[in-house]
């Protein structure tokens, strides 16, 4: 592999290539690293112009029949502290190319500094919903979607008194005929307080996923509620939307992947880790949703660890954030699971939950299966 | 084909699905049905929820080996006539999935008419360019990342006077330290007004692609500059970021293609004419850039020419917007692109003009080009 060395102050991009027969690797590696940043024939960018703002390649080395690894370095600076332009930085214009897959970023300190990240995190998080004991957080959602605010907010009771820590807005429920936002959000609300004056610390989470010039409002009728969390879907509204409210809401925020997945794929996009668990925190994410291995989803194992993995490393000044993970929660699939990601970890229980005669005596039944089991190992290794 | 009716205030998505072996195709297609609704297991659903608000196959036919086509109906008022939600509905979990991809949707107009689409569409902007005979409009790059704000002024000028119709930032110009937005800004839109004060129409297109809590700022800045136009990337800041500045900024919107490119898999994500036509101009884009056929990109001719198709056909009370095709537009591929896409196509010559000695005089000689062919025949045939 050839390598050069590389100042402190820039990005660097791992990237898996597919290229096309007879293509030089180091060739596609150079020209992505061009297209990226000055985006023109290096012979027409001017001398000083090309080593302040041009991307280069770091290393590049093939890794089978059509196959390579490149190693990209970008100046920070290109960047601009906002995070629009680093996405276009990292996958602009080779979106539209084919078999670009970005696994990995080195991020420069000073560019991370630029970012606030989760306002909340795990810590946070857990005030919120008031576990303090080292345990994973419990989630279940409303839905479905069609049923009306009462409906909803009859179901959150009943959820909340059952002993779930956090409940959630499906993220289809946004400001429909059945169940509009605002009489939703307001009986919800007063559902799990209900709860609460009867000794639950349930924490409501309304979906906030709306049209871009309501957010703040909405944002308001949820504080004047006493809501303390929303759930977003940062693909949806934005990444930066994201980070705004993370920076101004004062509500911890729950990412939703809706939509992101198109992003993630197997050849093409973005690793699962560095999507959802570095640039979903980065954005202010206090939890990113996600599917665990094994369901109706096609993300591995190992991916999915790696997400949560991301989400909790030192970075930057960053909180760690919690994984959420989706997909078919029942208490057998927790109880395995746990051992896997430890507990800084919240588990979405679904359609289980929701298909219970009584879902308060489903709710705590969980909640009984996530308090009963001493807090397991960190080891992120075991049975499914 | 199994095929049942369906009211007219649904949604009809067409949906290509790359099938597991073995899988069902009826059971797969009604899967994507539930999953992007109800996202429940119908068994839980009351009766008059399914009814209302769960998505449900319409037709479904294999179409070769693990391969087939579904028609589902999705009712419009799950849209909540949120764009957000809209595109939640046309493609959030599903995302997470594999081998689904959406090439139409039949759109109620009930639904079209909560959004105003694009503000200026072709007419207005001709009429900001000042081109009111029917031609092809022309549009310039400053570039490359990395010049100072004066150098890229200084740039604009000579593109302006060379008689290029439409100047725009390069999409990664944003708030670097080497060109920070509000010099650039107030630099570029002078020299290209004085180009305009010795006979010349030329309109300036800064990039507004910035942080969200910014924009408003920006857009202030630009009105107070006399900016008339703005170049904006939907996947940076949303798709719904763009719905809200076409309402509202009195700005022309460019739409940039940067990071969506990755939503357009062969195999899963959305067909361009869906994403690039329908989508963007539903948001209010007024031109959509994207890069034709047989460059370093890699999207077919026909795949361009339905982007193109789709952004001018009538759909709701949307004004017709711009295809504005890039890639490798030099004068000889313009000349023959003019005879496929017909006068009302934006041409966005790149390198070929940044590379010539005297950029005004490359100008000029685009701007010949382009006045003196007799205005071609709108048919959408002839060669490349």
């Amino acid at each position: 592999m050839e390598t050069s060395t590389h100042p402190g102050d820039e990005l660097e991009l791992s990237i898996d290539l597919r290229l096309a027969p007879g293509e030089s690797a180091a060739t596609r590696a150079a020209e992505i690293a061009r297209e990226q940043t000055v985006e023109l024939d290096l012979a027409l960018v001017p001398e000083p112009v090309r080593a302040a703002a041009a991307g280069r390649v770091v290393a590049v080395a093939e890794t089978g029949p059509h196959r390579a690894h490149a190693r990209l370095a970008f100046p920070a600076a290109a960047a601009g502290a906002e995070l629009p332009q680093l996405l276009n930085l990292l996958f602009g214009n080779i979106s539209m190319q084919r078999g670009v897959r970005l696994t990995a970023v080195r991020w420069p300190e000073a560019l991370l500094a630029a970012f606030p990240g989760p306002a909340c995190g795990v810590d946070g998080l857990r005030a919120r919903c008031g576990v303090t004991v080292r345990r994973p957080l419990l989630l279940a959602t409303l839905k479905p979607l069609g049923l009306g605010a009462s409906e909803l907010a009859q179901l959150a009771g009943r959820l909340a008194r059952g002993g779930i820590d956090l409940v959630k807005d499906d993220h289809s429920l946004a400001d429909q005929p059945w169940a509009p936002f605002a009489e939703r959000v307001a009986r919800c609300q007063e559902a799990v307080a209900a709860a609460n004056r009867h000794g639950r610390s349930c924490l409501y989470v309304p979906n906030l996923t709306g049209p871009i010039d309501r957010l703040g409002e909405r944002v308001e009728m949820l504080t004047s509620l006493g809501v303390r969390a929303a759930l977003i879907a940062p693909l949806l509204v934005g990444l930066d939307t994201v980070r705004s409210l993370a920076a101004r809401s004062g509500l911890a925020l729950l990412a939703h992947p809706s939509l992101s997945g198109a992003l993630l794929g197997a050849t093409h996009g973005f690793a699962p880790a560095l999507l959802w668990g570095e640039l979903f925190r980065l954005a202010g994410a206090d939890g990113v949703i996600y599917p665990h291995a094994g369901n109706r989803f096609r993300f591995t194992r190992r991916e999915c660890l790696d997400v949560a993995a991301a989400l909790r490393r030192p970075l930057g000044a960053f909180a760690p954030a919690f994984p959420v993970l989706g997909g078919g929660m029942d208490a057998a699939r927790i109880r395995r699971l746990r051992r896997l990601y430890g507990p800084d970890t919240i588990f979405l229980a679904g359609a289980s939950l929701l298909g219970h005669p009584a879902p308060e005596e489903g709710a705590a039944a969980l909640r009984h299966e996530i308090e009963r089991e001493p807090s397991p190992p960190g080891r992120l290794s075991g049975s499914r």
